[in-house]
């Protein structure tokens, strides 16, 4: 029976469910407890349900009539469909647009980081804005327009010797003419990079483009504010869920690097226009952006090769700060617009780490503090008083924790079990969103994993104990049934494997190995740490206690931990405002050492022992 | 039988001939003299008659199996075809490629000025080249690739503070492993530009972007040697014959803008592709470009809106230096390659004018000097001592000196007569690449007018004597046989009509008046011109007694007059290498005071005594 069934995965949530041949892509939604938004309940009169089927053979049914009628033609060819019309033949990858989703993804963009951005001083901002009111040109003043405006900003502000590039000067005689000689300059060092309307604030955008996510800011770059945030997934993950996937897949496929830089151009696109579309706003104000990602990211992003990132010694082709050109990266914003990407370290330790470091003021003090940004990789930076080094490093502790190779696993979306505790023996447990059951997201499998161990469940090497009354034989070995059919909100059961305890050590182990070979490098106890910072949106919805329970983290006394969102985000925020913040973060890639686990001494003895539990 | 006839247009070369519908475009061509390749003789067999049909409708047969077999799908659709197979129905426009010409258009690309760029001493050089040795990347040396070349160039020649934009760090990680870690680095300021393989000379390419030519010059940036020059038709030519009729496409016409900008990048990358391609070198190593043009050619190059320089009081949008990114023009040169455009003095004096006063040496010294660079628009530059400030100005000569509005008229092509004199009231006529003539170009009108005056064929307003036997009368009016149609290349005899008269009247009635109120601006007299520099090709082969004769050019001694050949194209040369040139001709746009003919006292009678001849 089973061989006759078909794998829908959906993405970007990352679920997966077996349904039988002709079952709808509505149905299989259900089934994975993926609240897709169908007002009609599935007779395709809503139009509300729409995925993109990804596989390209016929592993679905053609559309239909209703669905003909729904979509044009472009949509058609692109894939677009309605989950209730669409019947299954065949395994099929399906995308779930986030506007389809009852409660979209948690796509975590805050951070609870003191930003100050608004108390940099004027003479710090990366864009000055001058209001000129200019004479209007005439048979006796026949300077053109670019000179008009220099010498008014000579005349009125001092400044001389800006230059300004043919993007910047394409808009400027229609606007003079538009609004009566009024305009507002905006100057980035010695450029001239655009101008806005009369009394119109340039725009900045903070991106932190994740390798599963990317988190963006709009603010208004002369008041400091933050007008609005939003998230979307890195549509890459269609090419690799980890950086290495996608590097091979940039390597091997003719045009690949180009296509990955393309899905993500086109996201950040899409993010800066749902950004002023919520502030009433135009991308046209944007004057500047500054983004953060890990090195490999950032390699993807600017089209640059991969081959010497992917190879050992694994060197970037760049760590500098560099500055691509907005309309570069596809992106339609104000004239010259830059896209600022602060240093990065090494090949594996980017500018998000940097970010990080600068916005949770990790090296800026003498106490000793270690930071700790938990993704597919790892990054974990330590500071500690009397030096002017730090010491960074990364690990793969892969992505289970985003719900992947574990048989439940789903990421942060509605649904996802996010915390589990055993009473007498009985697990509860609470989902995003309040709903039936539909998976174990991250938080929640480290709660399941330190409940194992606390109730002996598993042993101190992770081996179920058979005589569980919930452990039982299943098709992949011994497995722990959490959830029973009954209360699912799939209809189907919900458990954990042996081979998911596994994933988890490897993953937990990996972070705590990269811990110990960073302590051991600088030669101090745990018991130090003045304060461990936990970044990124895992960091911050993990459970202190269990991780620590499974030996994950550091057993320190619990107020020194500070679990702070995206400091990423937070970091490139800053940047965007203030010169001062920039050399900041010059400094801290330059201050920091990075340590190469490949080549650390014992460290698979390290690792071995990191994917224990305590005894 | 007139009515039945066809109207064939030849461009670039200009060139307008009637035939029977019937007939094939090669006849055609040979009607109008054009020396179309056919080695076959016209029977579809050698595929060299290749031309372009410009018109969409039907005014041409279908293509044949033959020219079916001879181009591709593409080619077709391009418009493509065998003159020889190509049957006319209606009017119709014919694109010849210069490759189907047996003598391609002169286009002149050469001048006789001393171009001194070798003798830039190198601190002088707007690109530097470095030669690097690096250490190869290892596990014990992670150094970035960016940051090993950064460190190199402090290293060893002291350079820090570089940046380098992403389009010059892309080819550079490739390029290390390929070339054993060498490499030579090009730096332009305080930017890293680009890359080459070791012990590759960067290249420069000069432009002279003419409203009719294109000028082009490849150059070798560190022995300032020139390796190759070459010249095409500008593409806008289709849109437009001179700068007014294309900024009425560019604003009436969606889009127009970026069509002529486009056609533009076109040209130039084929011109580029072609100086490389003679010299083994590839567009990859252009590592600098300066381009010259006046006003309204440098913001079609540059996609900047013309309404303000279309209409009073025609400002430019910018008129100080710029730079472009050839990336940006469509041009795939070395990594972060720049466009740098000389300034602008005015809507109607371009940077063409201020490279030409730089390369001729203008106000370099303290003498009396005119400069006349005579097209479709001729500008003027007079410098006189003991001022810091020269004077200049544009008048619409008009293009009949390119042969338009002229019945024979044909730009500067083979069979062009260049030279007529009256040997006993007997026409002799001289032409290009010593064919049989098949129409008159600029020069060769010149000559004939004064011959008509000098011989009293014509009267002091320009009426022609209808007492001479070749004077009779035609079908607009009195006309003068200049070559019967036995010694004529296309069997149709040569004439000169009243009508042509006048608009030469107007021509050089023009450049007069300018060269009249330039004088009475600067208070002196045209004999106390030390020198009058004639620039441009039609300057250059102008025949300097004629040009006299009827009263275009002042009546100075001979030995004061310089013709220079293309100027403003050895200026942009000049500036492509120097810090030093740059400088100069920026001082050379700031002490240029524009003379703005329409508010000019008096111009109107000024113009009209200018079309006159001597009593």
């Amino acid at each position: 029976m089973k061989d006759t069934f078909i794998i829908v995965d959906f993405e970007p949530i990352g679920k997966r469910v077996e349904v039988k041949p002709g079952a709808s892509i509505l149905e299989a939604a259900r089934l994975a407890g993926i609240p897709l938004t169908s007002d009609c309940g599935g007779v395709g009169s809503c139009g509300q349900c729409r995925v993109i089927i990804r596989q390209e053979n016929n592993a679905v049914e053609p559309p239909t009539s209703i669905e003909e009628n729904e979509f044009s033609e472009d949509e058609l060819s692109a894939g677009y469909r309605l989950a209730c019309e669409t019947i299954v033949r065949g395994d099929v990858k399906v995308d779930v647009p986030s506007s389809s989703l009852v409660s979209g993804q948690r796509l975590q963009t805050e951070s609870n980081l003191h930003e100050d951005a608004k108390s940099d001083s004027r003479p710090d901002s990366i864009i000055q804005s001058y209001s000129l009111s200019l004479a209007k040109a005439s048979i006796h003043d026949l300077r053109s327009d670019l000179t008009r405006v220099l010498d008014a900003l000579f005349d009125l502000y001092g400044l001389s010797n800006l230059s300004a590039s043919p993007a910047a000067v394409r808009p400027l005689s229609s606007l003079l003419r538009q609004n009566q000689w009024l305009v507002s300059a905006l100057v980035r060092g010695n450029q001239l990079i655009g101008f806005l309307a009369p009394n119109r604030n340039p725009l900045g955008l903070a991106v932190d483009l994740g390798t599963t996510k990317i988190a963006a800011y709009l603010v208004d770059l002369i008041t400091g504010e933050t007008l609005a945030a939003d998230g979307s997934p890195n549509p890459q993950i269609g090419y690799g869920e980890d950086v290495v996937s996608r590097m091979v897949y940039a390597r091997e496929t003719m045009g690949g690097i180009k296509t990955l830089a393309q899905a993500v151009h086109k996201s950040l696109a899409q993010l800066a226009r749902a950004l002023v579309d919520m502030t009433g706003r135009s991308t046209q104000e944007i004057a500047e952006v500054c983004l953060v990602g890990n090195t490999a990211m950032i390699h993807l992003l600017l089209e640059f090769p991969v081959d010497q990132l992917a190879m050992a010694p694994y060197v970037p082709a760049a760590s500098t700060p560099l500055e691509a050109r907005a309309i570069d990266l596809g992106l339609d914003f104000a004239g010259d617009c830059r896209v600022y990407i602060p240093p990065c370290v090494a090949g594996y330790v980017g500018a998000d780490l940097v970010a990080m470091t600068l916005a949770s003021g990790i090296g800026q003090d003498e106490r000793t503090v270690m930071g700790i940004d938990i993704g597919t990789n790892t990054e974990i930076v330590l500071s500690f008083p009397g030096q002017k080094r730090m010491f960074a490093l990364s690990c793969a502790s892969g992505p289970a924790f985003e719900g992947a190779h574990i048989r439940a696993g789903m990421r942060a979306a509605a649904g996802g079990i996010e915390r589990v505790w055993l009473e007498d023996g009985i697990p509860v447990v609470q989902t995003i969103g309040k709903i039936p059951p539909v998976g174990i997201c991250g938080s929640g499998i480290i709660d399941v994993i330190a409940e194992f161990r606390r109730t002996e469940i598993i042993n101190w090497r992770g081996r179920f104990q058979a005589e569980n009354p919930r452990v039982h034989k299943g098709r992949d070995g011994l497995e722990y049934l959490l959830v029973p059919a009954v209360e699912s909100g799939t209809g189907e059961s919900i458990s954990v494997t042996q081979n998911d305890v596994n994933e988890i050590q490897l993953a937990k182990g990996a972070i705590r190995a990269g811990i110990t070979a960073l302590l051991e490098t600088s030669g101090i106890q745990a018991e130090d740490l003045d304060e461990i910072v936990l970044a990124g949106a895992f960091g911050t919805y993990l459970n202190l206690e269990t991780a620590i329970a499974i030996n994950m983290l550091p057993d320190i006394p619990r107020e020194r931990y500070r679990q702070v969102g995206n400091a990423a985000g937070a970091g490139a925020k800053q940047m965007l405002f203030s010169h001062r913040k920039r050399a900041q973060a010059i400094a801290i890639a330059h201050d920091i050492d990075y340590v190469e686990l490949t080549i650390y001494p014992d460290f698979r003895s390290i690792y071995a022992k990191s994917m224990l539990f305590n005894e």
